[in-house]
């Protein structure tokens, strides 16, 4: 096992990876910016390494900076995190070319999953499910009534040169399908000089459900389970649960056995995240998270896993040493994303936080880097505190939520705490019965 | 269930049962002293009322400003958490016949436990192991050799009459027997008039392991497996663990399956712990606590079980609604007191705490009721905070538990935080070979 890891993030995800790091007796350097010099991932780790000033460009994007940082220190391996450098497969190579394990999947990996077709193309070719439709072009009406016949209405009929909305028209049911070739046909050529259209199944009430890979470096590939993201606002995610209230464990296990055969074909290594879009029983690939992410707590407390030992284990070359049926899923786990912002309006509000507590008790987990008289910079992303809960029941998890965002106080900044006890406390969220559009309606941002 | 609860004590306990309550939806209704005006257990609670001044005889121990404080609130049912007046069967009755639910076992069962020998006798007639020994006096020295030779040595030869020490002798072999009869014989002749000797089991080097048990009214009795309290300074637990790092499964089992059955004959309900003397292999019971405990978090980790629901649930008259065949152990838990007193000479040490600040992550827990700027009276226990860990093994919990500790800030105050840090580094508390006498030798309290 490594002796010294490098962290190349802050906040809550530095502390994150600098406490499995001290539970395994690994020496951890943290690296940070001139405006986090007081942070608590800089206070908590063993040693500290400034790599430049505020701007993330200057110092967390600084690449010769971090690998000095490495250097002059003797860490052996370097841990991402999420954001930043996390999916820069140059960093990764660079990483490695330094004589660094880098703690991740291979920079060919991450390349291909950043390139968004081709990680589509990657999965269909491993038989990971993508939005069912006509294979490429449509060559008539006839094979247009006929795929939409399979992949059942409402269905989107999309120019194949096109982009931005152009040329793309829905048909909800059959009645609706010729004006939509029609349409589409016509603003396919006017746009883009070419009438060629394609057909996929209409998403109209998805939900955004992952699933959590683990890859060792010998061929074993486990999942654990999924989390539902559907809680989202403009694509940022602001609560998750782990399971999904809509998913049955069957179609969980046989999406699991797809991923996991598909990753495995494939040579993935380390943690990873795949995305789908979910509605009446049918996954749609989106894409893949060659990292760590902001939500894997919920998954750790129904699986009774430490994701990132177990990254930290893969990436030393350990083996997996568990199957696939050994990973049971117990309870329900909620995390809330409290942000700084306004928790209306989600104007930034960074600024000293003169009183900061935490809630505690059975089921409660705070990840945050937030202390009483900290400064919250405004040069970073808005996360200051993860608040996670477990309970046996989904019902139970939510009252405990309910508690503890109660007993949660950060005095002195504005934050997303009172949203979060709207969204706990309103019934239709209560009843899981949601899909990603429902909190930009409930924070007003779509009818 | 309850809609209205009233809960009789103070600090980490009293936001303990909150917190279960209110994830319940039952409202609660704090009593505190003029000291506690500002306590966490009061802003927190639905309702409060102040029920004496500092002293506790003249508030939390003050039966009638408890039972008024019930009638005006219009609580149903009152908590009584542990110590103060949660043993004491006069208040049960009390409660009882003022037409509030007592949350606790009958008055007759906590008087029973409470009278030390009828515990026992009540226990040997339940077939619950009390320490081996003669069945009583012994009649001859050949039926002392015999009884010794059956139990094993080191015995103890007791004076029937005796107390105090006089009048017993410890034979570590058979023979120091005879010398150990004539001079135990003598020496309670010469101090009682009377020279009937019995024998029991020495326990040279016992642990101190408890069984958590939990009973509805309807004759279902289960337990919840063991807790390890060897770690004792003058009787008081300073460390716990779930489960034992002696006991095996069998061995937890066949004592779990001897306590059920005995208590569902007896008629108990609610919770209770089961302390036992244990040494190479065998038990023997001490007493029973007919309340919750403070180490009761260790139980919940490892069981995935919320105690005080259970207590509140069966209370109002529900089912258990599982066997003890749907109760599984996972992992291991620990539990660190953290006291308000000096860390070597355990001088109280009272005040105001400027900076708390609690750890967080993966597996951590904390019951505490302090917050920044709050001052601990002088008037009740030093416990101010009780830090709980679960890891998959017991080595991960201590690794845990010393990152945790070391996150942990209580400032202004001195507290017990620096020993908990030393005894979770001792080599010898890591191999988990320990008795009851391990942690005073460790404080320098004994040679």
């Amino acid at each position: 096992m490594f002796k010294k890891v490098l962290i190349a993030n802050r906040g809550e995800i530095a502390l994150r990876v600098h406490r499995a790091c001290q539970e395994m007796g690994i020496r951890t350097v943290a690296v940070h910016s001139t405006a986090d010099a007081t942070a608590m991932h800089v206070r908590l780790a063993d040693e500290s390494v400034c790599i430049g000033p505020p701007a993330a460009r200057d110092s967390y994007l600084n690449v010769a900076a971090i690998l000095s940082a490495a250097s002059i220190t003797g860490a052996e391996a370097i841990h991402p995190g999420y954001g930043f450098l996390s999916e820069n497969a140059s960093f990764a190579e660079m990483v490695e070319a330094h004589g660094f394990t880098f703690i991740g999947p291979t920079a060919e990996h991450i390349r291909m999953m950043g390139d968004k077709i081709a990680a589509k193309q990657a999965m269909a070719s491993l038989n990971v499910p993508l939005v069912p439709g006509s294979d490429g072009e449509l060559s008539s009406f006839e094979e247009a009534r006929e795929v939409a016949e399979r992949i059942k209405y409402p269905v989107l009929i999309k120019a194949a040169a096109g982009g931005g909305g152009r040329g793309m028209k829905v048909a909800h049911s059959a009645d609706e399908l010729e004006e939509a070739w029609r349409v589409a046909r016509t603003e396919a050529k006017a746009a883009f000089g070419n009438d060629a259209v394609y057909m996929e199944k209409y998403l109209d009430r998805p939900r955004h459900i992952e699933l959590q890979v683990l890859a060792d470096t010998h061929g074993n590939v486990v999942h654990f389970g999924e989390r539902d993201c559907s809680l989202q606002r403009r694509h940022q995610k602001l609560v998750e649960e782990a399971g999904s209230p809509a998913l049955t464990a069957a179609e969980r296990d046989a999406l699991g056995a797809q991923v996991t055969q598909g990753l495995s074909k494939l040579g993935y290594r380390n943690a990873g995240t795949l995305e789908f879009l979910w509605q009446d029983g049918q996954f749609a690939f989106i894409e893949m998270n060659t990292r760590l992410q902001v939500e894997h707590p919920v998954t750790e407390m129904v699986c009774g896993i430490d994701l990132v030992k177990e990254q930290l284990r893969v990436a030393a070359g350990e083996t997996l040493g568990y199957a696939q049926s050994d990973i049971t899923f117990g309870g329900h786990a909620i995390e809330c994303r409290i942000t700084a912002e306004d928790p209306v309006t989600f104007a930034p509000s960074p600024g000293r936080v003169t009183t900061y507590h935490a809630p505690g008790g059975l089921g409660v987990r705070v990840d945050s880097a937030l202390y009483s008289g900290y400064a919250v910079p405004p040069h970073y992303d808005s996360l200051v505190a993860k608040l996670v809960v477990h309970g046996k029941t989904r019902a139970e998890a939510i009252a405990r939520m309910r508690r503890a965002l109660e007993e949660m106080v950060v005095d002195g900044i504005r934050t997303t705490l009172p949203l979060h006890q709207r969204i706990m406390a309103d019934p239709q969220f209560q009843s899981g019965d949601y899909t990603i559009h429902w909190l930009e309606r409930f924070v007003g941002l779509r009818d």
